[in-house]
């Protein structure tokens, strides 16, 4: 969707809402309604219909080559120069989600006679619903994560003998030479007693037979993300590694059906989690079932217990359920996928669910 | 310096201010006064002694292992669930600087009975003064980057035909074949006209003869950074490319110059502004003349026209003046630098400044 349609549907919420302009502070939203893609920046989007964007001097020339039907000003900080160009007596939202104590303070200061409201999260819930063009660069950098990390299998990458530091590395690696501009996140590669930590960060530990590999990565590609999980082991597995993989293939295939067009986030997050409660497990499952992916690779819309909201038509999402035994070993199954109305929601990650015993 | 050290010289600050105790909500905050790099996470510092970490399920083995001195709280929201552990009566600041609209209103609902005060940037500005283990980490990522660089050049990586893609990608894998965990930020690598966008990204267009080429990277090792700027000529200069070259390399020399303990961040800035400006090219040096460089690649101090306050001995910051001619090219040279005590700043980058023609 051009960026100009969507500040148009930017304005609608606006209109609704009773406010003649939004301050755009946080740099993800900015990209999203402009293009601009600097590391400072402000954009005000108007009922009225005069929006702008607002950045320093060494952006100008990149200001006008990548929003060249943008009104832009040269000024810093962007946040209070932005906000000072909306005439007095209209009502300013801002996104009290994202702009600091003291950033709402600059705001305030630099625009006396126009009322400041409080507008959390109206980008951020256009963001949640992606365009025809988001999901081809979404499923784009899925398609390039999953290969490499079949060539890295092909490879014989999980070796025994081979670090968790190695492994990353070279499938990071993969992921450059197949085109990303690099890993969306740091690769949580994490073996034997390690796969038991959630979010381990790798080390010189090495690949033992018998181990269970957990392997957490994603894709950069033009500004969008990819997120899978894949649990491995290392030579054949034992019956508690194939029972905890299948608990979690279950859990993770009843999420992945609940996640329909208006189901409640409590609801797709449950139906996962029970299955994994019923076998005993609720204390190792210490995280949410998923999150949306798109510019930012942690985006709403929130899957857990605590979250709020049904999910639409054209999220998309992870679905991540993971048992972690302490001292042992811990399994997680993790998709990318898009929810779609009227169909089950359709994986954009690709690689098969099985144990795959390497 | 270890981190309950830290914390000590924090709690003076807090005391001096009145504060009972300091909410910790950003996570390079965290980092630097724990040792937690997860990525969630809120700390309470106490003048009273009971420090403590916030973080949730994900964290809880990670955290023992990183803070196995420290009382730990596993509980989401972190920022409100750590808040709430300060007793009733209490004087609780909070960085107003990082903390968002949004986050403070939680804090607030979570922490009725105790009374919260903006208190900005403590821990940021225990932060500028490294102490002798984050010199010897930000000068290993220095040294790291700088001999990257000049493998690349003793590689021929500066060929004629190349793309800038190709020719930062290639700076990016040999800092990380190096050890680094990966560049620092966004390798800013820019031929020909490009070398005039101080923030330019790199794409398919390819090095020729003549062009200016402007190289702005650095390395990320062990949670610490480097900044480097170097801008070489593709071929034999142009005897305006020579001139352009002469004059940045003559500010910055000024700038480091300027660079003493006490000094005012405008009168640095202003050394290296007034020789670009006195050569009539005061328009063309669109920002500021440098930061600090830390556990975040951009930190205080701000070297800048506008910035407030004075450069300390221990601060570790850039100074990279450049000027930039549209459509043409442009140089920037950048060094990262220790600031002494009764001593000129000692650089920590040591690649050669002098033009070099590839």
């Amino acid at each position: 969707m051009p960026h100009p349609d969507r500040r148009a549907a930017l304005r609608a919420l606006l209109d609704a809402a009773g406010l003649d302009a939004l301050l755009v502070t946080d740099l993800l939203d900015v990209r999203y309604l402009t293009g601009f893609t600097g590391s400072n920046a402000a954009a005000v989007v108007d009922v009225h219909g005069r929006d702008l964007l607002c950045t320093d001097g060494r952006y100008r020339i990149q200001a006008g080559e990548q929003c060249p039907d943008l009104e832009t000003v040269i000024d810093r900080p962007s946040a209070p120069a932005a906000a000072a160009t909306v005439p007095a007596g209209r009502t300013l939202g801002y996104d009290s989600a994202t702009l600091t104590v003291d950033g709402f303070a600059a705001v305030r200061d630099a625009v006396p006679g126009r009322r400041l409201r409080r507008a959390p999260g109206l980008v951020a819930r256009l963001r949640t619903v992606k365009d025809d063009g988001e999901v081809a660069a979404l499923r784009a950098a899925c398609e390039l994560a999953d290969a490499a990390l079949r060539e890295l299998l092909e490879a014989g990458g999980l070796a025994p003998g081979r670090t968790e530091r190695q492994v990353a590395d070279d499938l990071e690696d993969r992921m450059r030479r197949l085109g990303a501009a690099g890993p969306a996140f740091e690769t949580i590669l994490a073996a034997g007693a390690h796969s038991a930590v959630p979010h381990h960060r790798p080390t010189g530990t090495e690949l033992r037979r018998g181990d269970l590999v957990k392997i957490d990565f994603g894709a950069a590609l033009d500004g969008y993300h990819s997120d899978t999980t894949r649990t491995f082991c290392i030579g054949p597995a034992a019956d508690w590694q194939r029972e905890l993989h299948a608990l979690v293939d279950a859990a993770a295939a009843a999420g992945r059906a609940a996640l329909t067009d208006g189901a409640a986030v409590t609801d797709v997050d449950g139906a996962a989690r029970d299955v994994i409660e019923r076998a005993g497990y609720a204390e190792q499952f210490p995280h949410g079932l998923g999150h949306g992916v798109g510019l930012a690779v942690h985006e709403p819309p929130w899957l857990s217990r605590t979250g709020t909201g049904t999910v639409a038509a054209g999220s998309v999402v992870t679905v991540e359920p993971g048992v972690y035994l302490e001292g042992r070993g811990g399994v997680r199954i993790e998709d990318t996928l898009h929810v779609r109305s009227g169909a089950p929601a359709a994986a954009l990650t690709s690689l098969p669910r099985e144990l795959v015993e390497v």
